[in-house]
């Protein structure tokens, strides 16, 4: 069977050379990486990107945000299944985030063309343009004007901290690739993404392998809770209206509350806070606090968004911040995920993602799933970010499974 | 007899007149006051202080510490009754905090002349220097210099924010006033301080005058939790050391643990609040709060002192800011100002002070006492500071009786 040939053939070292390569593009401090998107940094390493796929007999083709579409033809003209995530990184990111899932999808490319495998349906390595949005804002930026191209419009007028607009920087990535022939958005038969898990789950189980089944929808709150302030020595207690044990007791009956509705799955954290006037000797008079609580379930968001203001004394401002739904992948492809991941011999579990990926914005134009491996102590983000090769590798694999099967899907 | 006869000659318009004169040296914003110790403005307003001292046939001494001391001789050459208070301001102070004890005492003299009294003891009006230690640090600096002279060398060297020092502005204030004679620390009978409340207790109660009993002790702790940064919608709950939660954990131990030490008389701040990195997605690593604790017995705050680490989650740090004992004002001194209080017809209780005074550090040099009269909604420190007429004026009718009857003792 062919899926078993292309993960039979997946090479790590090869794997591993692919990422070494990518790293020396945008090097960051202590080991980690700083290529943020449409950079000087990142049009070398789509430049590197180019050569790779052409060697690999593949044509490549960009888009009006310069996603990157890497085509392996199928036996057949039907939709492609595509794979791919993003390149770009934080100013103090690692070596991993986006890039391994790239990396891992050239190097599947690679698996089936050392096994001699000609796939039904096409297959395309896809670079996401500005998934991390720390140049320009927001994140996600490629993936959500593929599958909503009216996005564009909009996007090519936010600047980076420099005054350069998306706009310029897209017209330059143009000018550096003029060869390169503009796609619109096609038909996909599936998208599969695999990333790092970014979190400490699988490595705390000890399982190589997650089949994600879908990313948690999120809400962010700013609570504003009021007082009078006084002085700590001449008031006593039943007189006070101090703020802080308001915003304290507040968290107390939120927390009560996301226990309630999301029972084991709760997310819920209170990150942000500004105490006024924040003095030893004086009763706050002002304390404001962030909500952030994510779930899977739209039912459990939308009972929260209700029963919040219930939590909140009287006098409090709530406002909400930012809001996104949750994504349930489709069953179909985590069922083929899962598949992948038994064929690999090594155990695997289902896993939800807490964060967010461009396989969300996938998954409203085409069947989508993402696979995931273990990161070690959950870091991300940071120069540290690491997963083990044999990690890498099982990934990998899985995700070559996982292409040759769909490819072969009708 | 001669203590309800002074009490009758108390006049609240000649009271107001002295605060309202003592006000146009150094007006502030907003109808408040900015009269910083040894400042121009406050070497000005002792000028005026020494004429009217002159006007009422006083003798005034200073010492080393800028003290003014303006006595009205007796019958007998015994140690006098002394009362009095600071008329140094916060930047945005108000015109009663210090001052209007000063300007009460000011008119017990004038009333005890116009009744014609002659008093056993010599009454000595006292303007301790920097009471407020907004401008040279520490507050209390005369009262405590006075009764604990070894104290002054250390203060001289305390700079203001522009370089002046405490020992410059003292030399100042010699250089301003050459007449002025020396006087070291002497003997004293009693010392009676008539301040306004600085709280809410008295207006809520509507009792006009306060006997205070004594002035709280405090501790101040900082508290300092750590945690674990971690992604907010990656981490799941059981897998976090949140150093929020930590905080309002400990906080809340802290919390019952005042309640059953101090039951009704628990005054409990956590007023200073500090949180790393303080992101809406982040778990946070560190928080770092303020505790403020007063209590009037010295056993309850040994208590909190040996129950507070138990309070706390292990790798917390805990470090003492500050710490001052508990004072206990003098039970004869106390029983003849509410002997005063009563003579005047009006309302009163005891009251325990949260505030410090000058008084906390003559209670180590003489039989002390402290009568308190209501702020308007607990106000101080505040150009909004206020206290009602009819309410100024009892207070110094209280006091005129207290002087004159403490006066009379052998």
């Amino acid at each position: 069977m062919s899926a078993q040939q292309a993960m039979d053939a997946v090479s790590g070292r090869r794997l591993q050379a692919l990422l070494d390569t990518l790293a020396t593009f945008g090097p960051g401090e202590q080991g980690g990486m700083n290529r943020q998107a449409l950079s000087e940094e990142d049009l070398q390493a789509r430049g590197w990107l180019l050569d790779q796929a052409r060697q690999l007999g593949c044509q490549v083709w960009t888009d009006g945000c310069a996603n990157l579409f890497i085509r392996r033809e199928g036996r057949e003209d039907l939709p492609p299944v595509m794979t791919g995530s993003h390149i770009d990184t934080q100013p103090t990111g690692g070596t991993l985030d986006g890039c391994y899932g790239v990396m891992a999808g050239l190097e599947c490319l690679h698996a089936l063309q050392a096994a001699g495998i000609r796939t039904r349906r096409p297959i395309e390595v896809v670079v996401w343009t500005n998934e991390e949005g720390s140049r320009f804002s927001p994140g996600a930026m490629g993936s959500s004007a593929y599958v909503e191209p009216e996005r564009l419009a909009v996007y090519r007028n936010n600047l980076d901290v420099t005054g350069v607009s998306v706009g310029e920087a897209l017209d330059a990535h143009t000018a550096r690739f003029p060869d390169l022939p503009l796609r619109e958005k096609i038909p996909a038969h599936a998208f599969v993404e695999l990333h790092i898990e970014q979190g400490p789950v699988l490595e705390q189980a000890a399982i190589p392998l997650g089949v994600v089944t879908g990313i948690q929808g999120v809400r962010w709150y700013q609570v504003r809770c009021k007082g009078a302030s006084a002085h700590a020595g001449t008031t006593p207690m039943h007189m006070r209206r101090d703020a802080m044990l308001l915003a304290m007791d507040a968290a107390r009956r939120i927390d009560a509350l996301a226990d309630q509705l999301a029972t084991e799955d709760k997310r819920l954290t209170f990150g942000r806070w500004n105490v006024l006037p924040n003095a030893i000797n004086t009763i706050a008079n002002e304390v404001t606090f962030s909500i952030d609580f994510r779930h899977a379930d739209p039912a459990v968001l939308a009972a929260f968004d209700a029963q919040l203001p219930g939590c909140l004394p009287g006098d409090t401002e709530l406002s909400s911040l930012f809001s996104h739904a949750p994504t349930a992948f489709d069953p179909t492809v985590v069922g083929v995920l899962e598949q992948a991941c038994t064929a690999t011999g090594l155990a695997h579990q289902a896993i939800r993602s807490g964060a967010f990926h461009d396989a969300m914005y996938l998954a409203g134009h085409c069947p989508t799933g993402m696979l995931f491996v273990p990161s070690r102590a959950g870091i991300s983000h940071n120069p540290l970010e690491f997963t083990e090769p044999a990690h890498l590798l099982a990934g990998t694999r899985a995700l070559a499974w996982s292409l040759a099967a769909l490819a072969e899907q009708p």
